[in-house]
């Protein structure tokens, strides 16, 4: 066995060490007493809803995928695709799907006992839900692996001697990552499917409860009187713990086989097809993940603190954990690149770093932009003195102006991994570093993932406190929890947006790599001024915006739901307002009614990601779908960015002034804030972290319709 | 003489017409009576208003144009510029600011007049209304035309003798195109500034009014006890009209300059430097634009209606004269490019006509999205019923969806223009064509913009009417008026966004001609794959959001200011609020205040537009300068299309439901109604149509600096 093919197995083997980490984190997890008969039956009738939630998701999602099966069989009856590009979608779909099932277990087993946990004290709080956020942030990163390691290993030693020449490392490398692509597509589709419909569950939840709870009736949130209480808390789990979680996995395994399809032109050597450079370039992005996986688990044990920590204290504890990953990598990548692709290659070692510093400069700036500890978000509180209108204003605006660090530094980190890697010399082993770059960003995604992940639970958690009657000083610890899970949560988004701008941008790549294969002799105008290129450009800078609007007014559509059954139920359910005893709203119609229209209402944007490609592709050809591709990722990037960083903005916001500030609660500020919150929700939780999910599909939907779009194209057959 | 030559004289003489026709126009709108004392003396303080505020942004624009001049001057010294570009490039300044100023003038001598009119009929108060309306439509297109003939006849006769040789026609049009497009930058930075300026000042006075007066005090719109109540009316001259005014001259101007710089490539014969095919093509958009004026004239004459005629027969009247012109130049434009081009380039005819089709439906399906005779805004209006939040979300997701169909049909407007024109043979002709669609668009200026400019005389009359204590009759009737007034604006805001995109798409192509005739030798690397193309496409992406924050929070700022001051004086001036009788209002000092921060808030956004270019240029290069053009063109036509709409959409839908639908005014719905309408404030005024001239303006200035870009660039110079 070589020395490469020994570093190969290190990802099998970071894949199933942090499934074990997982398992064991969850075993730590339920050990945990879940507190009061009351508890326990709040969050078994949380767990009953996210439960049916998902099993109708995966129901629906399951017709499209059997669809899409269908589709890409008959394609590749006609040889227009290897026969494993319908099962590599499969499974790339399942996997995903499965990482946010195990993410909404755990969590939804965690809820209850992180409150009764808080009700001793916030650092148990914390152990509680973090331990809950490291089982999905491994979880994910470890399905994730060792699905790329299976499908890996399979094809190379058991597919692919039937299909190639297993010596043309070349040709063998690139039969390997088409079908990994194609995984990679099964997976941002189940990821697009279950970030919409689980954003959109959420924020219907969430919205129409506030509307009607609220704004009508004035009651606290959280209140067990609310008819959409409990839907609000299965939202919290069927959107930002399963969405994320599936959102997340397409990302790192994105960011690695797109990574892997830029290998074969990066590092071939056209003398000599058997030269091992091809499959020396697939491995760094595998191996890196392993080192980054087993760097994350040591991570983990420094997210330690004192049994009486502050805030400040929790928050460089989480911090502590993901610098301590980072350096391990930052040490651990050097040598890896050195043995895999030589010491003349060791300029990729500046993509990694760039990765890096990138993805935490740009977690950093969403903090800044987003947490009330820093200038914009108090400004924005301020705003809400002066009434609604100019605090949505500020919103919007802070916004808009937050995106201009992340583009510099997004841009900064594209242009050093490129010039590092060699692009004046290699073009493609310049782009490889791009992907690289993406690869190293989300290396450490484990730790991330977890820190980020305990965000819903801890608000489940404040959840269940508030309607099992628990102290006031339970609450305030969850509180504080949740609000800590915020300003974490946001730097997990910047990762997202990050890695998504350098994957879909590898992928670009990846797409016309595909075409150079499929066509030699095709004649690329990419120019941006040759009009087909530049129109397809303008529609990729329309498709994000168009894909939000259809995203927010599917939560509006599904809140109006809600609201109207809210108002039902306090109407006829005599004593239900009032809080007489033994009266229960009936929840389970809530959580009913946000499952049917999140159902409706997900297909809608899905398929139009899935479509666009194909249908600009039939019209305009490979210039107008690579142009549709940049202008998509572009814009997507910037908007994604906005709307992420308006909505968090807007909820801290909120929650600064909720802590006393211009008036605290119920004070005319406050009511503004609310208003801004209200828009905030689908901007953060729904049509934002989307659009990075989107700009990846739309790639790799392209790349796997290549076929098509060099049969037949509108504009070529007209006008050649 | 030759025919081509008669053909050329069109130009001057049909620029001559148009103001000989705003003249008589003007002088019979100063026929008809002012009004009352009460009237005349409301008039005469928001002339002062107005007066005093253009002549401090003249002065403060000056500082900045002598500044540019110094610059241009100093590289033309350096014989990095021919030196007629300082020159150029002031006039184009003064003539663009000139349009605003007129148009402002006759606006504000006509809105007492069109108050007193309408107390007879509404037909009267159209009459007067329109005709300055005309008078300004007529000044713009009039004085456009008149110095692009002035600047090619002195380049062409007086000036090329010394500079080229005349007989090489392709460096003659060269030689006149960089001058020209020089003009076409100087009328873009007088325009940017006088949209954001303006801009800030109306939105600030407006928002501010409303957020003391309406909310606060609860007194309506436009009442005398305001004392911001005349900012509000001096912004509109100055934002609505003087604004417009300069960036309609700038949008006519751009697209004949952006034409004629794209003639030399297109139309050049490489056998015989001496054949006329440059000034042939340079020609066609000239002569299009005077037989465009021509045609407007008579449009004019066929807006007239019954004594007693509806809302819709009114906006029919209007229509009329649009469609009566738009069909002259469909028989018109086809011999002009027979005769110019020639019988084998009447493929160009195709692009003429596709730009007018086009500019008619995107002007319809805005109104489609913002006009409340349709379902949008009805629907926008049917949200307000769960307050502000779904209000917002629903306006905001309104706009994004609007982006759809205007991205469709420019899309296919320069499809069709690019083949129609030749471009399968011959990419540069089919450029050509794009530009052409245009001028095509943008031919029938002086009556689509008489239609647009009488709106804010309308709104200003009603102002009148309401503070002098005109019956609610007259007031019904301007309401009538400025209703109408906000359905056409939004289709001359359709036609601005239009060509807007198909004029920056040409400067695209002009500035890589202007390389390729700077630097023979460069090689492009245009490819949407190349990094600091792409990393110049995310930064142009970026910048129309950076560019709308910045905009967006000016006007905050500045409505902050007045707020503070109205409260004061509320509280100050004894017997104010009370209304009792002779205590007036500070108004002057309000109009001093939006002055004065419209001055400084203007700066940044402005030098913003004009420093981005060069400082992507000195770090990126040549390549990242185009990607800039093509990011900000493809985003910023999408952001501009969905600000405008949004904010169309929720204006009239709090119209509506003022109109008496959910409640009517004082209604919860309504308080809702009027959260949107202020958020989209300076979505539609300030923000979003500037964005139209901020995309023109940057390629402009790369054009101009394409030698500083060549000469230094860290990109080039690390990695070449």
């Amino acid at each position: 066995m070589s020395l490469l093919d020994a570093m190969f197995l290190l990802a099998p083997v970071g894949s199933i060490l942090a499934l074990v980490f997982a398992a064991f984190q969850a075993k730590g997890v339920l050990k945990f007493p879940e507190g009061s008969d009351v508890m326990k039956s709040i969050s078994q009738k949380i767990r009953i809803g996210a439960n049916a939630y998902l099993k109708r998701q995966y129901k629906t999602v399951g017709l499209f995928f059997v669809g899409m099966f269908v589709v890409l069989g008959v394609m590749a009856f006609f040889n227009m695709l290897t026969p494993f590009v319908p099962f590599a979608f499969i499974t790339g779909g399942f996997f995903s799907g499965l990482s946010g099932f195990v993410g909404m277990k755990i969590a939804t087993a965690a809820n209850a006992r992180t409150a009764n946990a808080s009700s001793e004290s916030l650092n148990k709080g914390l152990r509680v839900a973090f331990s809950s956020g490291t089982v999905m942030g491994f979880t994910v990163v470890g399905l994730g692996l060792l699905d790329l390691s299976i499908w890996f290993f399979l094809l190379r030693y058991a597919f692919a001697p039937y299909f190639v020449d297993v010596h043309n490392v070349d040709e063998l490398v690139s039969f390997i990552s088409q079908a990994m692509l194609t995984f990679g597509m099964g997976a941002s589709s189940m990821a697009l499917f279950a970030r919409v419909g689980g954003g959109i569950f959420t924020k219907a939840a969430d919205v129409g409860a506030d509307l009607v709870g609220k704004v009508e009736a004035g009651i606290p949130e959280d209140d067990p009187r609310n008819p959409a209480v409990i839907a609000d808390n299965v939202g919290d789990n069927v959107g930002d713990v399963a969405g994320m979680g599936a959102d997340l996995y397409e990302s790192y395994v994105g960011s690695i086989v797109a990574t892997i399809a830029l290998a074969v032109s990066a590092f071939k050597d056209p003398g000599d097809p058997t030269s091992l450079g091809a499959i020396r370039g697939a491995s760094v992005p595998m191996i890196m993940a392993a080192v980054g996986t087993l760097a994350s688990i040591v991570g983990t044990f420094f997210v330690r603190t004192g049994e009486k920590a502050s805030q400040r204290a929790l928050l460089s504890a989480l911090r502590k954990g993901t610098y301590i990953s980072s350096g391990i990598i930052v040490v651990a990548a050097f040598p890896i690149i050195w043995f895999a692709l030589g010491p003349e290659n060791i300029g990729v070692y500046g993509a990694v770093l760039s990765g890096l510093i990138a993805g935490v400069l740009v977690g950093f700036f969403t903090e800044y932009y987003t947490s009330d500890t820093y200038k914009p978000t108090r400004r924005l509180a301020d705003s809400s003195l002066t009434g609604p209108a100019t605090l949505i204003i500020s919103g919007l605006s802070l916004g808009m102006v937050s995106t201009f660090l992340p583009v510099v530094i997004v841009g900064i980190s594209v242009l050093v991994s490129y010039y590092a890697s060699g692009g004046a010399a290699s073009f493609a082993q310049g782009l490889y570093g791009v992907g690289i770059s993406a690869v190293g960003m989300l290396s450490t995604l484990g730790i991330t993932l977890a820190t980020d992940a305990y965000g819903p639970v801890a608000d489940n958690a404040g959840g269940i406190a508030e309607m099992s009657g628990l102290p006031e000083s339970v609450r305030e610890r969850t509180d504080a929890l949740d609000s800590l899970g915020n300003t974490t949560a946001a730097t997990g988004k910047g990762f997202a947006i990050g890695s998504a701008a350098l994957t879909a941008l590898a992928l670009i790549v990846a797409y016309t790599d595909e075409i150079a294969v499929k066509a030699p002799d095709f004649i690329f105008h990419l120019d941006l001024t040759y009009p087909p290129t530049l129109i397809g450009l303008f529609i990729g800078a329309m498709l994000p915006f168009l894909f939000s609007s259809m995203t927010m007014q599917a939560v509006g559509r599904a809140a109006q739901g809600i609201v109207v059954e809210v108002r039902r139920q306090f109407k006829e359910i005599k004593g239900l307002l009032e809080g007489k005893p033994g009266v229960e709203a009936d929840y389970a119609k809530c959580v009913d009614i946000c499952t049917g229209s999140a159902q409706r209402e997900m297909v809608g944007p899905a398929l139009t990601g899935i479509a666009a490609p194909i249908v600009v592709g039939l019209i305009l050809g490979v210039n107008g779908v690579v142009g549709m591709l940049a202008g998509a990722t572009a814009t997507g990037f910037v908007l994604a960015v906005m709307m992420s960083n308006a909505g968090g903005a807007w909820d801290n916001a909120k929650k600064f002034i909720e802590a006393g500030k211009h008036g605290g609660k119920g004070s005319d500020a406050h009511k503004a804030a609310v208003v801004g919150d209200t828009v905030g929700d689908p901007f953060k939780d729904t049509s934002g972290p989307s659009i990075n999910i989107l700009i990846k599909l739309l790639s790799m939907v392209s790349i796997v319709f290549a076929g098509l779009t060099l049969t037949f194209n509108l504009v070529d057959t007209l006008f050649k």
